[in-house]
C-alpha cells in the first residue's frame, strides 16, 4: 500500500523517576518530527496502572481531576486526587494517591500499623457524584490490612477490631458484618486494576512479598501472613486468586467485599485510550519505559503494545533508559528493537536529568534509519 | 530493485583504547547476522591513518609484517613494526610506531630533545627492500624536529647541529646540504598520509598546538616555533603547505627533503581498501568510531564513509562509543543516524570494557529497524 506520508504512533509509559508518559511521548513526538516533518505523529500517553494510571486516562479522555480529603495510611488526613471519566461515568482512584508508601516518611513506615480507610472514602466520594463504574489502580501503598481499612469504611464491621483496622488489627478480628454496607455500591461496577498475579497469603501472599519493602521485619511480615489468613477464614474466602495479594491485599478486599472484577492494568489502558483503532493507522510504534528487562514481559506497557503491534505486524520499537539483561527475550514476543536513550558513557543521574533531550534524539535516530530505507 | 538479501557493509574506524578497527568491524557483523541471518555482510576495516592504519593496509591487502631496529624518539633504539603490501612494491610506515609518544614514559616526555631520526632509518630499511613507493602515516609523534633528523638519517646534513637533531637544535643550524642524500629515493614515490591542516609554524603549527601535549611548556612551545621558522628560513621553504605542521613538522620534512606528496590518510584507505567497490553492492552501511562530534567532519573514518555513501544514496548508520555535542552536523553531510553502544547508564570504563557485546547488540538493533520496514 502506497503512503505518501509515514504514520508514527507514539505509546510509552512514564520513565520513573524521570519522565511522565505524556512528556516521554513529547519528546519523542519531537524526534519523531525532526527526522520526518512531514510525518503524521499520534501520542497515547500509557501506563501499566502503577503511578501515572489516572493521569494518564485524564489526558486519554478529557477527564476531570478531583482532590478529597481523607485518612492516610498512618491516619492522619491527606488530600488524594482522583479523577473522573466519561462525563463523570467513571471514577478512577489510584491507591497510592490516599494510602500510598510515598504519603509515609521513612521513619514512620509500618507495614503492620496502616490501613486502607481512605480508599473506602474516596470510593464513598466516587458513590456520591454518581458514578456508576469505579476503577482502582492498585500498587505503591504502605498497607497491608486485606482491604478490611477500606471496607470498613463503606460501612462493613469487623467484630472485634478498632477504627481504623489495620493489618495487625486482622489478627483480633472475630466477625464480619456487611448489613451495614453502603447500599450504593450494589448499582456500580467496580474494577481492581492490577497485574500482580500474587494471592492474599503463603510465601507468594502480600505479607512475605511485599511488607518487607513497606517496613516490616521478617518477623512482621510473618504475623501480617497470619492475619491476613485469619482474615481470610473469617471472611471464607482463603484469598487464592491471582491479584488478591495486590496493594497489601486490597485486592482481596476490592473483591470479597465490593465484588471488585480485576482486570490488567497494560490492558484497560491499551483499551480505554483507543490505542489498538489508533494502530490500524501506523506504520511504525514507538513504545518506552525507564527498564527495559526480563520482567518486561509481564504486565508491562513494552509488553502489551508490542503484543498488539505483533498481531498486526505493525513495527515496535522501545526506547528505555536501560536495555537490562535479558531484555532480547522481548524480540521472541515482536519487539522490533529497542535503544537505550544513553548516547554515550553517563551517570543514572545524568541519564535522568536529560532523559527528554535525550529521548527525542533516539527518536529521531530510529525514524532517521526507519526512513533511510528505500522503499 | 529486488534484492531477495540485503547487503550491509560494516567499515568502521578503530574504537580508540577498546576496539581495533577489524574487531570492531567483527562485532558488527555478528549483530547483523542475529539480526538478519540471511545477510550478505562484508566487512572492510578502516583507519584514518592514526593508530591501526598499517595494520587496516596490512588486513585489506594481505600484507607482511616486518620490524626493525631504529632510533626511538629520545635516541634509545627500539623496535618498529612497519608493512610491505603490493607484494613488497609498497611499503607503509606509521610515524608512532617508531617516534611516537607512547614510546616515551610520562616522565620522559620532552618535546625539544627528540628526533625523527628512526623514520629515516625505517624509510633506509624499505629502500633496502626495493619498495618504490613509501607510505607514512603521520601522527602520534613525541617529536617537533621538522623531520630533520629523519632527513640527516637519509644523509642530508645539517651543518652546526649533532647527530641526531633534534626540535631544541634546529636553531643552530647554519646550512643544509643534501648532496649525500640517499640516491635510492629518486625513484621512488613517498606519500605523507594526513588529515591535519597545519601549517609548519606560527599559532597554529607544529610547536604551538601540538608541543604542550608532548610535555613542551610554554616557553618551550615558544622556542620550538623559533627553531622551526629557522629551519625554514635555511631550507628556503616557509612551511605554509596544510600539512607542514604534522606529526611535529614531519610532514614538511617529508615534502622539502624527500619529495612526498601529501595525501588525506582516510582517503587513501578508502581507496586502497576498495571501499567504493564494495560500497556498489551495499544497501546499508555501518561504521564507527570512539567519538562522534563537530570534528568528525574533519578527516574522520565516518566523515568519508558518510560522504561516500551520500553521493552513492546508501544509507550510513555510524555506531559509536560517544555521541558527543555537534555530532547532529554530520545529519547535513549525509549520515543516516548515530547510536551509541551504550544500552544504559554506564561508565565510561564499562562502556570500554564491554565494546565488543554492545556494539553487536547496537548493530542488531539497527538492522532489526532497517529490516522491519516493509517495503
Amino acid at each position: 500500500m502506497y503512503r505518501a506520508r509515514m504514520h508514527v504512533l507514539i505509546a510509552p509509559d512514564s520513565f520513573k523517576g524521570s519522565l511522565g508518559a505524556a512528556a516521554a511521548a513529547q519528546a519523542m513526538a519531537r524526534g519523531v518530527m525532526r527526522a520526518r516533518p512531514d510525518a503524521r505523529v499520534e501520542t497515547i500517553p500509557l501506563s501499566d496502572g502503577g503511578e501515572g494510571f489516572a493521569a494518564v486516562l485524564r489526558g486519554a479522555k478529557a477527564g476531570v481531576e478531583r482532590s478529597s480529603r481523607v485518612t492516610g495510611p498512618r491516619g492522619a488526613k491527606v488530600d488524594a486526587a482522583w479523577t473522573l471519566i466519561d462525563n463523570g461515568a467513571t471514577a478512577v482512584i489510584e491507591s497510592a494517591a490516599a494510602v500510598g508508601l510515598g504519603l509515609v516518611s521513612e521513619s514512620d513506615r509500618n507495614a503492620s500499623e496502616t490501613t486502607t480507610a481512605g480508599i473506602g472514602e474516596l470510593v464513598g466520594e466516587a458513590l456520591h457524584t454518581g458514578a456508576t463504574r469505579i476503577v482502582v489502580g492498585l500498587g505503591g501503598t504502605a498497607t497491608t490490612d486485606g482491604g478490611a481499612g477500606m471496607a470498613q469504611a463503606l460501612g462493613i464491621v469487623f467484630d472485634g477490631a478498632s477504627v481504623p483496622v489495620t493489618g495487625a488489627r486482622l489478627a483480633s478480628i472475630r466477625g464480619v458484618d456487611a448489613t451495614g454496607r453502603d447500599a450504593r455500591l450494589a448499582s456500580v461496577h467496580i474494577l481492581a486494576v492490577t497485574d500482580v498475579d500474587n494471592p492474599l497469603t503463603g510465601p507468594d501472599g502480600a505479607a512475605h512479598v511485599y511488607a518487607p519493602q513497606k517496613g516490616a521485619t521478617a518477623r512482621e511480615a510473618a504475623e501480617l501472613d497470619a492475619a491476613l489468613a485469619h482474615l481470610a477464614r473469617v471472611v471464607g474466602d482463603p484469598g487464592l486468586r491471582p491479584g488478591d495479594g495486590a496493594a497489601g491485599g486490597l485486592g482481596y478486599g476490592l473483591r470479597v467485599f465490593l465484588g471488585a472484577t480485576r482486570v490488567s492494568g497494560v490492558d484497560f489502558v491499551l483499551e480505554q485510550t483507543g490505542f489498538e483503532v489508533a494502530l490500524e493507522r501506523a506504520d511504525l510504534v514507538l513504545t518506552g519505559e525507564g527498564r527495559l528487562d526480563a520482567q518486561t514481559a509481564h504486565g508491562k506497557v513494552v509488553a502489551g503494545v508490542t503484543a498488539r503491534c505483533a498481531a498486526r505486524e505493525v513495527p515496535a520499537v522501545a526506547l528505555v533508559g536501560a536495555v537490562a539483561d535479558g531484555a532480547e527475550s522481548m524480540y521472541a514476543r515482536g519487539l522490533t528493537a529497542c535503544f537505550s536513550l544513553c548516547n554515550r558513557p553517563m551517570s543514572e543521574a545524568d541519564a535522568v536529568r536529560d532523559a527528554a533531550a535525550l529521548l527525542e534524539h533516539a527518536a529521531e535516530n530510529v525514524v532517521r534509519v526507519w526512513a533511510a530505507r528505500a522503499t
